[in-house]
């Protein structure tokens, strides 16, 4: 019998420098890799999502939509991949239909092919009119289980769930470990139970983090319960609170009953590609190297940092286990919802208020909105105390139905809007930047014409840094150097220690 | 069915700081760790080995065995675990039998309970003599197994090899995996045969290293395969050309047919010392993360260092590429020896003299010496015009013999000439240091009254260090800062940055 063959996305185009790089990389650093991406053989690239859209147009003034129209020209002949919020698309509030459709229509006529649709608090309604939408264009829609645990989540309701987003037409099913949480024996019974509750021809793709230094055994079991494909990131680009390396798992499969389709040359070209760029961001990376805390925080890494950022801002950053012990419980009056953007940092800034000024005392109107059904129904019930709060704080109340529901059409306003700003070209494409974007847009639009400004070290500074740190000589580790240091006008040639 | 315990070998205080931090680790940074370590149930504790031996004295001025007894005294309950090079013991050449036994029962007496014997060539009678002497103290005597791959490394050899070490006294074997090459098929396939041949109570110890990034799957798939303990290090003493996470293998076994015996808050408090402690090593730390070249290569990280100082040495800092592919030439030839000390420091010495000088124009008295029968038997045959060309330059005949017969008594020499040593105590412990590093133990002996000197930051210059990189000023990551400058003899504050 032939090996299984199992396909790979590749991340280090999107999740990859989102994790471990705050999304700083810049789309001149990506260009050079992707030749040998396309050539490489994955299932797909990830490449576009929220918080790259974001970025782009927050720190890079870049266009998010050249961004993907460069990918689509280098790298013709692999599917482009994006991660997509359900109705949130890549802002963060619900969007009416129209703008729904609009967006799946715009993205994929710019290039993109897979479309992974989710929804923070796992509500198929919330995905339903995206999934709707990427059906329409005829490009692929996968349907998003966001996995965590809870005394709520079972094996059965994550199945489930499966049912739901497989009847609403997802042609695949992508289980996704934002956190790092899914060990491996709950990976190999969703997997396994799925396969057999609604086929051993429904696909499905396993997205693990590699922060709790657990899930490369959790791809492992995942693909022995029958996973089809499995998202990892170029080993220059792995690891620490992003995901494991790929040629690794394209190695750990000799000799066993898979294997994949990867050309190892390009994938060894790939990783040298960003192993020159990443020191360049040095400044941006990610400290973390492995966690095993989120198994009993739940926290992820990035929400840890937030919330940690709040705190000193309040000058209360010595209180940051009290809020560690608060979110498990702000989680579970919140009916559970697995922490990502934006649950994520719902619960994590009211379980700072909650430390701060006392249990509910403050209720963020995002947190009324969470746990009054208006992100969606969470798979726990809320408190009806926690529900009267909310509901006597914020003054709205209780929803029942589909939040988009409430949303009147929006389309034409935000067009007029658009058009509106100074810079904008008059595109849909402009007029979804502003909608996703509407606070930052206006002033990327006023200066797009600048053209992008990278944030990483130029590759002389890059090397200038090295220079620097290898010529001062180092006394146990704190470095002395000699210098040329102008004072008065005069320059002296000095050796210098901190004072 | 109540799931199997795997047994834990902790390798903190060993193989981890000299996978890490080339081998630096002062006692004073273990000590704060080891009533945790003690108290966590671990099977036992790696923490004693030729290179901390070494290091011991020629770096940090500290007594091995008063560091082995201070082991012993703050971890009453655990069993302490040392690694132990056969006829080698902790030194570069071969011992004459009486100063193998006497080391034995001097470490035994001193505190040892687990000797992991291994040759680097895997012949059994370079481990004989060390088993016997650890028979004989009564403690537990290892039998190693050192992987690697070739063509002839064959699942029935290493079985055979297991079979002669069972023989030979092992009360376990260990399949040491220095390089991070086992794949989990392979760790599967080797596992299940040793057990299926010797019985399922043969008791197996699996030592991997993490660089590759498979091996936290391998670790996985051998226990699935029956395997008994596995070796990881605390989390925040991990990867890179470290191993695999302690916290993150007990959280995977999850729910699965095995379990550990360890108790969680032992290994976060013991997490949290390392934590502490490693960034104060920074100046020795690895820059390595995931590394699969080394598949090809089947050079390890420590190798190549080496080997490219060895290069720039002679001027030729650029034909790198030219000894890697060499490497591989000079194995085969070797009869395919497993890289590991002193193995991968010959080949990789030889391989840099052929591309330097012309294939085999220069041959070193090591290289010689192994390909001659010196270091014992490979398993491979080595070509007989490489004979020769040994033979000629060396003027040695070959040998197939067990290396250490041809060895004269030598304890009394070794006495006599240590006891002529200023500073020594007239102890046997100080003998076999003289016996291990003849040409370091003079010095050692000599200055060291003046105590222990770690080559750490200390805790105040750490800190110093970190305020200078958050007050420095960053200018696209090059710093600029201010600084009190002397410059004859008067004091200026000057801004500076680098000429």
């Amino acid at each position: 019998m032939s090996p299984r063959k199992i396909g790979i996305t590749e991340l280090a185009l999107r999740d990859a420098h989102q994790s471990l790089l705050a999304t700083r990389m810049a789309t001149e650093d990506m260009v050079g890799a992707c030749e040998d991406i396309d050539k490489a053989g994955f299932w797909s690239v990830e490449c576009w999502g929220g918080a790259t859209y974001d970025s782009c147009i927050r720190f890079l003034n870049e266009d998010p939509w050249v961004r993907l129209r460069t990918f689509r020209e280098l790298m013709p002949n692999t599917q482009l991949q994006m991660l997509l919020r359900g109705q949130n698309l890549l802002g963060y509030r619900h969007y009416e239909d129209m703008v729904v459709e609009r967006f799946v229509e715009k993205s994929a006529e710019n290039g993109m092919d897979v479309f992974r649709v989710f929804d923070a608090v796992n509500d198929p309604r919330n995905m339903a009119k995206a999934m709707q939408a990427v059906a329409k264009t005829g490009k692929h829609a996968q349907g998003t289980i966001c996995y965590t645990i809870s005394p709520v989540h079972t094996v059965e309701g994550y199945v489930k769930l499966a049912g739901q987003l497989i009847e609403m037409g997802a042609q695949s099913i992508c289980i996704k470990d934002m956190a790092a949480l899914l060990k491996p024996q709950p990976a190999f019974d969703i997997v396994r139970a799925i396969k057999e509750t609604y086929g051993e021809e429904t696909v499905i793709s396993v997205h693990c983090h590699a922060t709790s230094g657990v899930t490369m055994v959790t791809l492992q079991k995942a693909i022995e319960a029958g996973a089809d494909c499995v998202d990892t990131a170029i080993s220059s680009m792995s690891l620490g609170p992003g995901h494991n390396p790929t040629e690794s798992f394209v190695e750990m499969l000799e000799g066993t009953r898979f294997t994949t389709d990867v050309d190892m040359d390009r994938l060894l070209k790939i990783r040298d590609h960003f192993a020159k760029i990443r020191p360049r961001y040095a400044a941006q990376e990610s400290a973390i190297l492995v966690d095993t805390d989120i198994f009993a925080s739940q926290i992820p890494g990035g929400m840890l940092s937030n919330m940690e950022s709040q705190l000193k801002e309040q000058g209360a950053g010595d209180r940051v286990r009290e809020v560690m012990a608060e979110v498990p419980r702000v989680k579970a009056d919140a009916g559970h919802p697995p922490l990502v953007t934006p649950t994520s940092q719902i619960v994590g800034t009211q379980a700072v208020f909650n430390v701060l000024f006392g249990k509910y005392e403050k209720i963020t109107g995002e947190f009324a909105d969470l746990v009054l059904g208006y992100y969606g129904r969470t798979l726990g019930d809320v408190p009806p105390t926690v529900v009267k709060l909310a509901q006597a704080q914020s003054g709205k109340k209780p929803i029942t139905g589909r939040p988009a529901d409430l949303l009147k059409p929006e389309w034409d306003d935000l067009v007029e809007a658009a058009k509106a700003l100074p810079g904008t070209d008059g595109t849909d494409e402009d007029v979804l930047t502003y909608a996703m974007f509407p606070a930052i847009a206006p002033g990327f639009f006023a200066k797009r014409d600048d053209g992008p400004k990278s944030v990483a070290m130029s590759e002389a500074e890059y090397a200038a840094m090295k220079a620097a740190e290898t010529s001062g000589e180092k006394t146990s580790g704190v470095s002395a150097a000699t210098y040329n240091v102008s004072v008065g006008g005069r320059t002296h040639t000095v050796k210098v220690e901190r004072a």
